[in-house]
């Protein structure tokens, strides 16, 4: 591993977040909360920034990096920010417990949304600012944000790029690694803006918008309302964030390509397809399922398409309590948390893509297994479905289902029913939010232990992460520097390669 | 297809059936249950051996079989014998709605268990012994018992063999096919009648030790009791059965090993340790947790171990009623649900092999993903993990997740709890028989419409043959037949091999 330049790169994101940390800063000073509530940011922001400018302030000389290497830097630094980032909440004194902090911000930064709060509406403006801006920093991803602000010299931003951006392949736009992140930051940007404008267009005033941008953008969840969006109880509000959510969940390489004038190609996308398809079967379902609970078939729409468009995406506002749905809505509910939203979105779950794929491949399998000699290709987004990406995707649900049955049994050493535990690894693995029973809608995480929070908070960083990062991160072998004889000989050998 | 070949088969296969119906009839007659009993076997056992002797009177020509004609074979056989099975339970009015009289065969035959009698004590003793009987026969499968008695060609029977016996990989124990199958019929026939001895001596009488010991041998879990087990309330019997039924969850090769004095690679399997393994730890956790609802830690081990021995094995014989255990010992035994029994047993679930060798597929992956240069080998019963064995397991476990996934939603559109409609699922699919909350240990299936209770049988097939005959008997290619000049040229080739 390469020390010096870990250091150098984990220096760089803490000194993003401490910057990052400066408009809730102002937003607390603007609303006038007092002392305590602008030192509760003014020290973490110090911090951040001396912290970061000591680590990176020397450019290493050997600024190599290994795919290990990037697995481990991701991880470390989802970890740290979520440290660092939870000191305004424990430091403004809003929520006592350092572990309730930690959880909330991990569940901020991976977009996820779980809450220990009961009631929100009494934090202070600027808290509850910073919370849902973790929403928007983490959606996107801080290391890709990183890479647009301060560009590095390309070959070594991939392996970060890969481990952060989620989804089964990861292309890069451009040549140029930092351009892609510009590209995508750019997008993320204008239309978090103009949801922003949509809302206050809605009556929404800038703070409320900026919030619910924010949880929507990450497709995280985090509102400043009790109710969260029900509490606006505006169709005009359903419709815009509920629509906003499922555009977030899109790949954004598809956003690329449209303002590249290649659309055509942007609506041809496989996954895009069978994404609008799921959403449109599952909300004509769940419409038709709860039409007897609700007075009329458009307001069942309505909370059909806002639940879905919420649960897909993995944000998890709520504008019904879905706990009291009949047991087919729920299922689809439950099913549609894993299916997750697209590849390459700010969205989590198993992404749309990886089932199409673990879908296609059952089928060759299958088709092989009854002509054994032969030879039978499946296609996926126009090109023959690659060896290396179905075994990956296979390897991925594997291990995910392990990672999801073992965090169930740690869970059930809590006195806690089934539908609890199973939900609540649910909705913090694929970073959705509410899960059902006691973690549904209208509750949250508070009754918990702190060790069922840490774990809880670890499946929100796998989730986010792509669950390698967060595994390998525990791998002895990571943590070991290169002998440097094998790593002049590896050099050589790699220069010759070249 | 060779249709001439496949109806040969069938016919002996049903040919066996209306044989293995006398016993039944003959408990009947002895028990004196009067006319209508007596011709609701007599009639069914008339029309199987007439079927039977005119579909294989005359053996075909060619005798070849492909892979696919196996797969075929092997899911027709089960889906007629069920039907045909079904017709005691009909003709006597014991069961009065047919779909009803198919879900309990299918359910015997696929050693579920799952019942939709509310109280079977009413029932004839005739009906009640071919209902444990369906256990005995489809634990070890009809097609082997068919090639046990009535030998085939050898190269033949491996195809039906590989469709029928469940794990990863199947092996001969010895050259010929038929040997292999007398040899576990032989060990099987053996450890029953051992088990009907042993409960006779606890007191049970002839007849109630055949049916507990047909529904132990099979993994199965039907009962003549209405509280199953824990209607003796016998230490010793539950000592005894519990034992017996982890003994029938071990692979039957290892006992064939023992027999011919290699019991120290018997002992050597690395499935043997996980499952004895996991089913050490699962009782230790559950007796704990299940401590303070009963008056001693021994009553707790007891019940404990019972309970763990029954769902590991997939029987679902019922000593407590585990629907009112806390949180942690459900989900364990939940989890247990899937994971199974071991490989070449009569139980049913995912197999303990088969997890391994995902669990040890995936950390292989996760060690090349940190040394992408280095060469990662993984051993599996002392042998190198073969990449076509990791490859099939991984497909298996995607298939089994889309199977599950899909046989939820379908169940959710009648009106009932998730938990219901997942753990009847989870239930039927691993061949276990009962789940939680409606069909609890003393629930049962009789709840559900015909459709969900086909669909039910359906699950429960797919889940006895390993997913994939069930499944490509819907593949229309399956059904054509061969081009007479491909099968020859192919012919000439495959004897140009040899």
């Amino acid at each position: 591993m390469n020390i010096r330049m870990v250091r150098f790169v984990l220096g760089r994101i803490l000194l993003v977040e401490g910057l990052l940390m400066i408009p809730s800063l102002i937003v607390s000073l603007l609303y006038q909360e007092g002392a305590r509530a602008a030192l509760s940011f003014v020290f973490p922001i110090v911090l951040l920034i001396l912290v970061g400018f000591l680590m990176c302030h020397r450019t290493p000389e050997k600024t190599s990096l290994y795919a290990r290497d990037g697995l481990a830097i991701v991880a470390m630094a989802w970890v740290l920010m979520s440290i660092f980032g939870a000191l305004p909440f424990w430091l403004s004194g809003e929520i006592p417990s350092f572990v309730d902090c930690f959880f909330e911000t991990v569940s901020g930064f991976t977009t996820t949304g779980s809450t220990i709060l009961a009631a929100v509406e009494p934090l202070g403006k600027g808290v509850l600012f910073w919370r849902s801006f973790t929403h928007w920093v983490g959606g996107m991803g801080v290391l890709v944000f990183v890479m647009a602000v301060l560009p590095m010299s390309d070959g070594h931003g991939m392996h970060l790029m890969r481990a952060e951006v989620p989804g089964p392949t990861v292309g890069k736009l451009v040549s140029r690694m930092s351009d892609t992140a510009k590209i995508l930051y750019g997008i993320y940007l204008a239309m978090t803006i103009l949801l922003i404008v949509l809302l206050m267009f809605g009556g929404m005033n800038l703070y409320d918008s900026c919030i619910h941008a924010f949880g929507a953008a990450g497709t995280g969840g985090f509102s400043n309302r009790n109710l969260s969006v029900g509490a606006y109880d505006s169709v005009y509000i359903d419709i815009v964030i509920g629509t906003f959510m499922l555009l977030f969940g899109v790949n954004f390489n598809l956003y690329y390509l449209i303002l590249i004038k290649r659309a055509k190609d942007a609506f041809a996308s496989e996954e895009l397809r069978a994404y609008l398809l799921i959403v449109a079967i599952s909300v004509l379902l769940i419409t038709a399922d709860i039409c007897s609970i609700y007075d009329s078939v458009w307001t069942s729409l309505r909370y059909a398409y806002f639940q879905v468009s919420t649960i897909i995406t993995t944000t998890g506002y709520a504008t019904a309590d879905f706990n009291t749905w009949p047991g087919l809505s729920k299922t689809i509910l439950v099913l549609l948390m894993f299916i997750g939203a697209c590849a390459g979105s700010t969205g989590g779950g198993l992404k749309v893509s990886r089932i199409l794929i673990l879908v296609k491949a059952s089928i060759r399998d299958m088709r092989r297994m009854l002509h054994p000699n032969a030879i039978v290709t499946v296609h996926f987004e126009q090109k023959p479905l690659d060896e290396k990406t179905v075994r990956s995707s296979q390897m991925y649900l594997t291990v995910y289902v392990l990672v999801f049955v073992l965090s169930v049994l740690l869970l059930s050493f809590e006195e806690t029913d089934l539908v609890t535990a199973f939900t609540a690894v649910a909705a913090c693995l694929n970073n959705i939010g509410p899960g059902l029973e006691i973690v549904g809608p209208m509750g949250n995480f508070t009754s918990f232990s702190w060790a069922s929070k840490l774990l809880l908070s670890l499946n929100m960083l796998i989730g986010r992460l792509e669950i390698f990062p967060m595994i390998l991160i525990f791998a002895p072998s990571i943590w070991k520097r290169k002998r440097s004889a094998t790593s002049l000989q590896q050099k050589l050998r790699n220069l010759r390669k070249r």
